[in-house]
């Protein structure tokens, strides 16, 4: 254990990181995007603005970050694998739904949503770097139930995830129905049936 | 002919609601539903504010009205019924997509759609006089397919609807895709693939 009256830089620049990232995901939620300002995350996470621009080149550059933070990371995400495939997108979709049914997770992605819809840069930055190594791991899932013969050999994988993720994004944007495990179970059977093999 | 002379009452009328409306939907695709005024649509249309409150009680009654004006008003949709549920879809879709492309009518409904989604209470509103009726002229042209043995017999007509459009909706909000006739088709198969009878 590290005596508490020496300080360790490492775990200081790591605390501010930390603090950096959450001050600029609450401030999206409560501000919306264009209002936030790198002064305004500053201030909330208790460090320097040159704190900030040490680390990241841009506000847009931090608010992904911190949104990236929320989702553990996109590239590092991979999807379990044991082998079934209907059994492991029930795992993955009851999780999102829980997640996309949770206040605290859901606020600032909502705001973070709106800012993309309303604007195309914004949305093109979502999908190379949030959107897009994400749908890349699920992915990689189902190519592994392809070629266990779980899909149809000809299945065109983008469409795949558009059906098994887009109803879930629309009742949850347009608040049009109840999110619950029984709906995630739902679209997998839907999608699975959609794209099994002949 | 009437006489150009002639002053005609219901004409002038139905003139003035035309141009109110055509002004409330320019003014939200223009500044946003929250900035949007009585006054401003009033002077947009060129009317005063009293013609506008003999006919709308609110400025959300106004908004929504335009835009039911924009979809030739909900109540009155019919899908059309030849007999082949693909072959209506695929028209149906087609269109829906077209439209969608299109830049005079995709921007003032993005404009509605960033304002529902971000409010609760438009969001109910929306459902309940917009997507609400247009929802069940389609779930009857479902139900004419169900009984002719073109869906399952258990299909969940509301699902149906969301996996047919929630994949459209969520490309375009998010720009993540194109919008063609051939992904209209492609929504149209993969629907009724996960929906066929067994």
């Amino acid at each position: 254990m590290a005596n508490p009256r020496t300080p360790n830089p490492a775990r200081r620049n790591e605390r501010s990181r930390r603090a950096v990232l959450d001050a600029a995901r609450d401030l999206v939620s409560e501000l919306g995007y264009a209002k936030v300002t790198i002064e305004a995350i500053a201030a909330r996470a208790g460090v320097g603005k040159q704190t900030i621009y040490r680390w990241w080149p841009s506000k847009g550059a931090v608010i992904f970050d911190s949104f990236l933070a929320l989702s553990e990371g996109g590239e590092g995400v991979r999807l379990p694998d044991t082998g079934d495939l209907e059994a492991d997108l029930k795992m993955v979709m009851r999780a999102t739904v829980a997640e996309f049914a949770d206040p605290a997770f859901e606020a600032p992605v909502r705001a973070l949503n709106m800012e993309i819809i309303g604007d195309p840069t914004l949305a093109a930055m979502y999908g190379e770097k949030l959107a897009g190594p994400v749908d890349e791991a699920k992915k990689e899932r189902l190519r592994s139930g392809r070629r266990a013969g779980q899909l149809a050999a000809d299945a065109d994988l983008d469409l795949v995830l558009e059906v098994l993720y887009a109803p879930l994004y629309q009742r949850w944007l347009l608040r049009s129905g109840p999110l619950t495990p029984e709906y995630a179970d739902a679209l997998v059977e839907t999608t699975l049936r959609a794209f099994r093999p002949e």
